[in-house]
């Protein structure tokens, strides 16, 4: 998606090999007008999946999912990285490792609003070792949906993630896919042409 | 604004005379095309206040928050509840206490994203006892920059944020304020009106 390659061009700051910071745009300070390009790009690739849900995982999955629900005319939902008080049970619950923090958080979806008749699109922002999405892959698996793929705004390609998913055989659909951090510079896999 | 009174009315669960559950649609799963109308309410209240940015609390802000940054054609940032390890050094940070979890967050914003060229409104979902939205005015009045106003989905008439915020002079916009839980129904001030 070239308006997103150059938004990271231009705005994103590559912090060391392995960081990309798009706080400007993605996940600090949110870009509206992007958002939508991105849940437009979203809704036309999946547009004859049967999408009925968005997943995702607060915070940063929040903006690009719920515009990819506001195209398709379907809810987003966002699984909660603790318990709040007034959701105790009736919840699928997912462990995810952060590599970024070091740390595991307990990831919750309550049982009213994914269910077996539903057909999941899950998002997020970044893809880096995939932990998150496992996590929301489990969720799916756990409410019994037919899941329709994985799209991700930004995915590391020089890390594990990606291959992961791809090889359970699920559709995934980046936007950007980075190839390398390196010598402080992005550079996208397939540069030049608009993925 | 009728159409999210109703909206409560019909999907809101009243769990006691002090909480009022919307994950159906606000702040676990989220309905986008009622988050649009959100935007462009706030858009029409506020459109001749020069806003040039909006400012929330992740996570449940974030919706109308960014809704509201599309149809007015500015960025949304919204503050985080605790340092990631890529933003550590300057930040504006507030202290918020929450009486439903009995904690205290630090909040933080990046000193790059709100200035004292800015124009800030700021979005919440709810407001009850107003200790989130006392700390974004407190980053606001850190960034000197200039504020429009507050704009809450739901506030919670019966509980001391709002009253405490309108004695600053501030310009308070509650696009849903509830009366009253009693009984197990929602009571809105103002009822029968469109408000």
């Amino acid at each position: 998606m070239k308006m997103l390659q150059d938004k990271i061009r231009v705005d994103g700051k590559v912090l060391s090999e392995n960081v990309l910071k798009v706080d400007s745009f993605l996940n600090h300070q949110i870009d509206p007008a992007l958002m939508q390009a991105i849940g437009e790009e979203y809704a036309a690739r999946f547009k004859d999946a049967g999408i009925t849900k968005i997943l995702t995982l607060e915070s940063s999955g929040i903006a690009p999912a719920m515009m990819t629900g506001l195209v398709l005319g379907v809810p987003a939902v966002f699984a909660r990285k603790r318990k709040s008080l007034t959701l105790i049970d009736h919840l699928y619950t997912a462990s995810v490792y952060s590599y970024t923090k070091n740390e595991t958080n307990d990831i919750s979806v309550s049982k009213d609003f994914i269910t077996n008749e539903d057909t999941v699109l899950i998002i997020d922002d970044f893809l880096a070792n995939g932990q998150a999405v496992l996590g929301l892959l489990d969720i799916v698996e756990q409410a019994g949906s037919k899941l329709a793929g994985v799209g991700i705004v930004i995915e590391k390609g020089f890390q594990p993630g990606g291959k992961m998913i791809r090889e359970r055989g699920i559709r995934l659909e980046s936007l950007a896919e980075i190839a390398s951090l390196e010598n402080g510079e992005v550079t996208f896999v397939g540069e030049g042409s608009d993925r």
